[in-house]
């Protein structure tokens, strides 16, 4: 086990009705004048932000609002919210939202104190201060409620990156399942791949004996396996939103990833088609994440021997390995497409012919990248190429 | 799945080396003046006292000492901290040692800036203030390092009671698993025992449909199974020692218990024990939570069912689940024998003739307690008695 340090220190409010405490939150940790920033028409629709702006009132806060936030969110609209927190004085965010709303809270929150462009912390610099940012989660995905992480596109060139720090970590996040109840099926069900990929970007890795790591990866695992599609069939089940809504927060604040090297070529690879195609991180990950298994299992198949047996209940083969390792990964590809994601580049609306952009964007010239397996970017353009033509009828 | 909330905010700061952080650490969550507390002699032995010293040398924080923390930590000790720490104007103790070192540092913060008697907090009062405390952990056992909880003893009479608050949950916990390779089998023993326990009281609900924590307690029950005959066997395994340290801190920080109803009965039932006989409380778990199993499995089998396949590994006997529940008890029962703990009255230095005065101590009257089944006066003197005879050849 690697030395590591873990700290998540988010206040979780979670269950029925919480978002009437979203003023008593604001207030106990320490916000008087709050930015209220979130996406479309739908929290307003559906009542919730009103829920919200009464709670806020009668706890004595001030707030200003910013909505309009979009999916995969871009700088121009943190930009318009560093200068109207600069003008109106404010010392909160709280975002109200999925992930998209709460990564464009977070970057408003670093920029805000910051002489600087923004931007510069989704270029490597690390931020020294934030505004406190909380959350009122209504998409159980991303896991920024509870991380310190965040990720933002440069509207000029489609470029999407990602910042990192605890300075971001949410300091309370409000979680009521009911909130997700009535989130369509495909949307329900590209938070729930988000979700398993947050885990799966840590549970291969090279560092060994970290068999508590490895247990929590694969109890979120099959929390997600038990749970989504039941969701999928009932949207309105409760139990089955609130250990989905639950388990994207444990998938994310980095428990099942202390201790050891992590690998996340699989989001990398993504966020080059949702930044191009502008289609859901989710459905991006169904289409990469099983060809990034295809790919790498075939030098490295006991890890993923592992996830089969332990994650997807097959049978172990011990005179081949590799044979339960393609197995796995044919289940979780079936997984996928039993709750309606995409698994290959025709699915998603993505074009064998960009490949080779894809990869330039990707921008790793000669060298190589990956915790668990360091690709180059002719592996990479294999795993694309894998992913146009994957099916659930056969291992490629 | 209840409502719940959910607070971690201690900073984990976890591997070799890191006790030398120490003073950095202090430093970063604002302590100046620093009270350290610790148990007997082997801190000071190790070395790793000297090593904890300069390191707050080297920051600058002026620190007073006080040592001489027992197992089960008593009151009397708690005032004259208290003491201490108005008369030199400590503004934050430091505990370096295990779970007791820790609780009374904990009992020491909520007593200093209290007008009363501190004891009123092991009496149900819920305290409004208390200094900040950090550990440097020692034993991986009791899970005080990332919990809000303290057990304390009067050493007149012989009470042990517990408090919580999120005020005295650690601002950071350095957790370096070297320092627990000199830790003889039988304490390492008990402490796996209690770290189970902090699980198995978790995961005996009757809250329905929380699919995510009945992993995550499964997934630390899986890791102690595979780890701790392995440090038995061999004391200085640092992989195999890294692991329950960390299980330990999961299992106790609430992470395996949110969203439902828990029982605790077998803590409570077992604190008699050490407070009479003075023995290890997780000697006492083992010869008592067996014992709790065996009665309450009667009329619930099919939690221990579960327990026995998913923890045990044990086939499921779906025309008798009750078979299958009593086979995992009696595999966790051999499971305690193995790595040398008592699992009766007699292997504890317990006597069946004190039963009757176990029970009066206990003291719910004609009242019932517990979460997953509540238990009258007769159903604890039924479990004392179970514990009398308890043996690895049959079950009860």
């Amino acid at each position: 086990m690697n030395n590591f340090q873990f700290y998540s220190p988010t206040e979780f409010v979670f269950g029925k009705g919480t978002e009437n405490e979203a003023g008593f939150y604001v207030k106990k940790h320490g916000g008087s004048k709050v930015l209220l920033h979130y996406g479309g028409g739908s929290a307003e629709r559906s009542g919730l932000l009103g829920r919200i702006r009464a709670s806020l009132q009668a706890s004595g806060i001030a707030f200003t609002e910013l909505g309009g936030v979009k999916p995969n969110p871009r700088d121009t609209l943190v930009y318009e919210g560093i200068a109207l927190c600069r003008k109106e004085g404010i010392d909160f965010i709280l975002a109200v939202g999925g992930g998209s709303v709460i990564d464009s809270s977070k970057a408003i929150a670093m920029g805000v104190p910051y002489a600087g462009d923004f931007w510069d912390f989704y270029s490597g610099k690390s931020p020294e201060a934030a505004l406190p940012v909380a959350t009122v989660l209504t998409i159980a995905a991303a896991g920024s409620e509870g991380s310190g992480d965040s990720v933002i596109t440069k509207e000029e060139g489609g470029l999407k990156r990602g910042a990192g720090s605890d300075l971001i970590r949410p300091r309370f996040s409000i979680m009521n399942p009911e909130l997700t109840c009535t989130l369509p099926p495909y949307q329900t069900a590209c938070g729930a791949t988000d979700i398993m990929a947050h885990v799966f970007e840590r549970y291969f890795t090279n560092t060994a004996e970290v068999e508590i790591t490895d247990r929590l990866c694969e109890a979120v695992l099959l929390t997600m396996i038990k749970e989504t599609p039941r969701v999928i069939a009932d949207p309105a089940n409760y139990q089955a939103r609130a250990n989905i809504m639950w388990a994207g927060t444990v998938a994310h604040t980095n428990i099942v990833g202390v201790g050891r090297e992590q690998d996340w070529n699989s989001h990398g690879i993504e966020h080059e088609l949702s930044a191009l195609y502008d289609c859901a991180h989710g459905a991006g990950l169904a289409v990469i994440m099983p060809a990034w298994m295809d790919f790498v299992s075939r030098k490295s198949p006991m890890r993923f021997a592992q996830m089969a047996v332990r994650v997807w209940g097959c049978e172990m083969d011990f005179s081949d390995p590799a044979v339960t390792a393609a197995e796995g990964i044919l289940r979780f590809r079936k997984f996928l497409h039993e709750i309606g994601m995409p698994i290959n580049f025709a699915e998603l609306g993505a074009k064998a012919e960009d490949i080779p952009k894809l990869v330039e964007k990707f921008g790793i010239g000669d060298g190589r990248t990956g915790g668990f397996a360091a690709l180059s970017a002719a592996d990479i353009t294999e795993i694309y190429n894998i992913a146009v033509n994957a099916s659930i009828e056969k291992l490629h």
